[in-house]
């Protein structure tokens, strides 16, 4: 493929296309079938019947609608949707072209029409690539027992790593909707109250979020100091106590998650150095996260420096990759040997539990650089201070 | 089983574990395994592991637990949920005990902890019930290949009866949701103005929603001349046009949905009386809302008003069940003779498309009563106008 080639098809698809149709030949997958939510956005650049954004579910069967990309042919990708969707696609100016549409709404009539359009294009044996951990698992029966010469797997080893490298386009958005969580958790924390339960400050959050333009997923809200992290009606915020807020909302299809600690009052010394502890802990791994590092490696970092820490033993590092899904690529943890990329925006995660302060916590979203994590979420340097 | 005991019974547990009992005797299956989000909120009382509320997916799997009830053993009933998540239902005071906990996060670690205890409490033949239109294919892959004794069938059939027919507590609740449904599609309605999108109008729904506790599901919007309703950057409502809003939001884990119509300026003659068409074909099928009617002869009524109506070739009546489901029990089309109970809540949809007009369209929430439908959204007897 020539580099002019190249270029277009950067212009024609809205992901790495190069990319995916390596990943595909190099799996020996004869056909890709995208079906969860998450990877149809992804694909298509944004695109989701609107109806079933945020709830397919309907008449005992959900929504089910598959992007086919076969090996090779990304020209020759095609779309299965529900009745009515060709009409929705066109508006929405998505690429993929045509769109089959099912006879009827529900997963078993996508998959009936998906079987046709296998059979009349050669696609009905080989290996086909399908979502199987989103996949509904009636859907899933009936394409086995309709397509018996073919070899099912697990279309995650294609997407995942497709997913993990940002543009700066899908950086950019990430960024704006992390600056508007911290705005919303940042609310509640100085609008937070003596006796405040934590149910109603997660409430909080999700209307500013809302307010704001995200699309809430969840908010944990810990009050010193106990660890209990669940909304509760039960607990509740006191003077003189440390509250974290580590919460995530959607922007655009990309997770967005933080963690912010909040005081009544004025901290005391201990929680105050459990804090800075968190930020140290962060200043010890950022430098090692640039391209080429094995993930694990920001494991070591963090262990050596707990080790030697005076509060090292209640303390942990957690850090995922971070996107259209809430844990994704890359998987950072002491064994993985994955290396890290530029572009790649991975949460980092710095925890104490100290029985006399409760759990203290700063989670921040970085992005990999050459020169290192870069935090893309500020203002874990201080506490968010309410009045008593 | 004495009256004592009935009383009892539906102290502790949330919902009518009478008619689930005779629902699971009747189907002959020896374990119902619960997991949808719906499921297990309704059948816990309102509780989900609050972290995977709106979006489970996580680490190339999805959050899975399972409420297990053996058929005769409401008392045996069991939870299989994800590391941690014991202490979480104790805190949300949920009737159901034990709660065994996964070693892993993820659908297939819950899979293996739940083929154990299964084993153990000799539940690993017969016939189990799972929901398998929600259900991960990986996850039933799994639970198929280590209990090769049990015969699997839909978990529906039992549950989506059991929640057809709402307690006044639910109504409650869904009164109360609808009423801030219409205030927020009300409000983007008189707020609109000539050369707003569609896509504008769907996104200040979305705020008004959120502002009102709300968790926002969708909102088609539909600018006349045209029939297009999806929300869409290249559409605009313009002077002396109607346009409509088909709004649904959660509330508590229920679903409501209306339709209401907007006009900038004041509405012309045809308009108007397609409205009002809406509101009189209502009126025709509101009275056979009735316990012990066909849910077929809502479209016997329906059709007889059309057939005489001047606008009846334009015109077109659907109506659903609605709960924690979109569409839910019961089933209504002109096939169906599923038998309308009290405390029925569904939803009517009236609608004309005219090629002068555009979709000129009302859903209103309706509860079956002795009486005949009682409307439970309000005000969908005037046009909400929007001043020039």
């Amino acid at each position: 493929m020539s580099a002019d080639n190249l270029s277009s098809q950067s212009q024609q698809f809205p992901f790495a296309a190069e990319r995916l149709s390596e990943l595909i030949g190099k799996s020996g997958v004869d056909l890709l079938l995208a079906s969860s939510r998450h990877n149809i956005r992804y694909l298509t650049g944004g695109y989701y019947y609107p109806l079933y954004m945020w709830d397919g579910h309907t008449n005992r069967t959900q929504h089910l609608s598959f992007l086919g990309i076969p090996r090779g042919a990304l020209d020759d990708s095609f779309f299965v949707g529900r009745p009515g969707e060709k009409d929705v696609m066109e508006e929405a100016d998505v690429w993929v072209r045509p769109c089959f549409e099912a006879a009827r709404i529900g997963s078993l009539s996508t998959v009936e029409r998906t079987v046709e359009v296998l059979k009349k294009r050669h696609l009905d044996s080989g290996r086909v690539a399908v979502e199987l951990s989103t996949l509904p698992a009636d859907a899933f029966n009936q394409l086995r027992r309709e397509l018996p010469r073919v070899e099912f797997v697990e279309a995650s080893r294609l997407l995942d790593p497709l997913r993990a490298v940002k543009s700066p386009k899908e950086i950019q958005v990430i960024r704006d909707g992390t600056d508007k969580l911290l705005q919303a958790v940042g609310h509640a924390l100085r609008n937070g109250f003596h006796g405040e339960t934590t149910l109603d400050v997660a409430e909080q959050v999700n209307v500013q979020c809302a307010a704001r333009g995200l699309h809430f997923l969840y908010a944990l809200v810990c009050a010193g100091p106990s660890y209990f992290r669940a909304p509760s009606r039960k607990r509740t915020w006191n003077a003189g106590r440390p509250l974290h807020i580590d919460s995530g909302s959607l922007v655009d299809g990309y997770v967005v998650e933080v963690c912010r600690m909040g005081f009544l009052g004025s901290p005391a010394d201990l929680v105050d150095d459990l804090f800075h502890a968190c930020r140290e802990l962060e200043d010890a791994v950022l430098p090692e996260m640039r391209p080429g590092v094995e993930a694990k490696e920001l494991h070591v970092r963090a262990s050596r420096f707990l080790a030697t820490h005076r509060f090292g033993e209640f303390g942990k590092f957690i850090a995922h990759g971070i996107g259209m899904v809430h844990h994704e690529d890359p998987v950072i943890n002491p064994e993985s040997s994955q290396l890290l990329e530029a572009g790649m925006v991975v949460s980092v995660e710095m925890e104490f539990r100290h029985p006399d302060a409760g759990h203290i916590k700063i989670e921040d979203m970085v992005v990999v650089t050459g020169q290192g994590g870069e935090v893309i979420s500020p203002g874990s340097d201080s506490w968010s201070v309410a009045p008593l």
